[in-house]
């Protein structure tokens, strides 16, 4: 391991009513037994505490910078401290919050940027009390790809659902399905392709890259039976893809896509919409599956969760998921390296 | 067991050049093994004599009428002969043969409306050739749906895909995703609701069925952030469902609710869209579920597969969904009795 694998994770510390913080915590009780890699919370120290003492953790919260943490996780909870106005009140959002929520994740972003951090880690946020604040993006991946452009122009960002072998991206995503054949065109598909292959490569490790692509409609299609999209738009895009030197499969009828013998003849799987993608996911997987990012320079990863109010501070919210996502931002900068 | 109980099960041969009389076949072979209840076949007597040889089954064919099929079952096939032109040419589908395909459907939906046999298990056609032989029908069932009204005004047939205790039943087939928004419909949901809630009382043995319904956009809608259908049409029709006496809840976002721990809270899920409802039963049971069609005043399954031309006469295609489909049939007009 060279010096860039001892740093650590940068985990943000997400809204502050929802399970976020509990899994954090928990996370980090559990971190021998579960053999996690160090990590560092961009957060508010003082409402950690407090949520900790909630849910009955004895965790002793230590407050330093990135190059610290890993020598200190061993023992105490690194915590990289962003200041305002954080009460510990589960399931009670307060927009007053929100200006911590977001700067935790700028800080946690810039610091993985320059390299003090390996990978950033986001606990889920409550977009309405962003919204309040000021907040004006669709939601945690668009924000990244802004924070990462430095400036420049955002790349494609790509969302990614991952369990195990599992691999699946919506083309579109949270838009109403009425949208969805409108926004399936042909430039869409060929770079999200192009940045799914790339990230398969650099961060997977997966040196030929195979991907499998969902029609959009019924039995992709039958020849245009079933509406012309699969025809006139997917087909033409893959032609494209795979003359650029993209190894994609397509389009494919999207129900028998998903059965295991066939989806692993695949490395990912294309989807054209949210619940095409995420259906097979969450039957097999519902709490262990992660959100990754594609395309960013720095390499993101989630849990597959929202902020599940009605179980905050209850210490009943399953850690399996946030787990599975600071595993595989690991795995992810192991491979990079 | 009363009289109609010997009535045997009534098996349409399907496309010749497909997997469905090889299936036949194979599970009349392993009909003791299986523990199948009676049926007879509806379709060509010589050609499914030389399908048997093709697959290197010993099998002895007997033409018959359904009451005599019961007591010869043990030893031979019982066949209700269908006259007409088919040959033993494995995938390669021929429009000649589309009269007895029709034939074979017609006259078993006859028996079975007569009580001569109990329910109606239908090997896959193939639309194409029976479109070029004159068949109007988007499919086997709307065909089934026009034959058993018998000159009156047909039912809303229901398709329903079942697997073990998951059922799922798709409010619209086979439609383009541009036309799913416009035909989600308040009549529509409800009708189809009251189609599912009186067939899992009456066929199933559910006294209280509980449904739930899928919600059309990402995560139903979000209150109607990610679109407005949820909220304005399929919220106000499960209320009215309700009112008149049916527990449908929902809309639940569709990405969750396969995830078995959620759909077992309900006897079934009116998914909005194809691929909503047959991803997740492909994704968990891809060669042993089920297609069942509810409204009809006769049972129907078939199995949830297609002709399969490029594995017709191999041997190899697997028969564990239509076998699962005949002990559906058997199951179900056990229940009604």
């Amino acid at each position: 391991m060279g010096g860039k694998m001892k740093a650590p994770l940068a985990v943000t510390m997400g809204e502050p009513a929802g399970i976020g913080p509990d899994l954090i915590l928990t996370l980090f009780a559990e971190r021998h037994r579960r053999n996690l890699p160090a990590f560092i919370v961009f957060g508010h120290a003082g409402f950690l505490a407090a949520r900790a003492r909630r849910l009955g953790l004895d965790i002793a919260i230590v407050e330093c910078t990135p190059a610290d943490a890993g020598s200190l996780f061993a023992d105490r909870l690194p915590v990289f401290p962003i200041a305002g106005h954080v009460v510990d009140r589960p399931g009670d959002a307060d927009a007053a919050a929100a200006p911590v929520v977001i700067a935790a994740i700028e800080a946690a972003v810039a610091a993985t940027l320059a390299g003090a951090c390996r990978a950033v880690v986001t606990a889920p946020i409550n977009k309405a009390a962003l919204y309040q604040a000021g907040f004006r993006h669709p939601g945690h991946t668009e924000f990244l790809a802004d924070l990462t452009a430095q400036g420049g122009v955002p790349k494609l960002p790509v969302m990614m659902l991952a369990h195990g072998d599992l691999r699946t991206v919506p083309l579109t995503i949270h838009v109403p399905i009425k949208d969805v054949p409108g926004l399936v065109t042909g430039p869409l598909i060929v770079e999200t392709l192009a940045v799914m292959a790339e990230d398969l490569r650099r961060r997977f490790g997966i040196a030929a890259p195979k991907i499998a692509v969902a029609g959009l409609n019924p039995h992709a299609g039958e020849d245009g039976a079933i509406g012309r999209e699969d025809v006139e738009i997917i087909a033409p895009a893959l032609a494209l893809a795979r003359a650029g030197g993209i190894d994609a499969v397509g389009p494919l009828p999207a129900d028998t896509l998903f059965y295991p013998p066939h989806w692993r003849q695949f490395d990912a799987v294309l989807a054209m919409y949210h619940d095409q993608a995420l259906i097979p996911i969450k039957t097999v997987a519902f709490d262990a599956g992660v959100n990754v990012t594609l395309g960013l320079p720095i390499v993101r990863t989630s849990p597959d969760h929202g902020t599940a109010f009605g179980l905050a501070g209850s210490g009943k919210a399953s850690p399996s998921s946030f787990s599975a996502a600071i595993e595989m931002a690991h795995t992810m900068t192991m491979q990079e390296a």
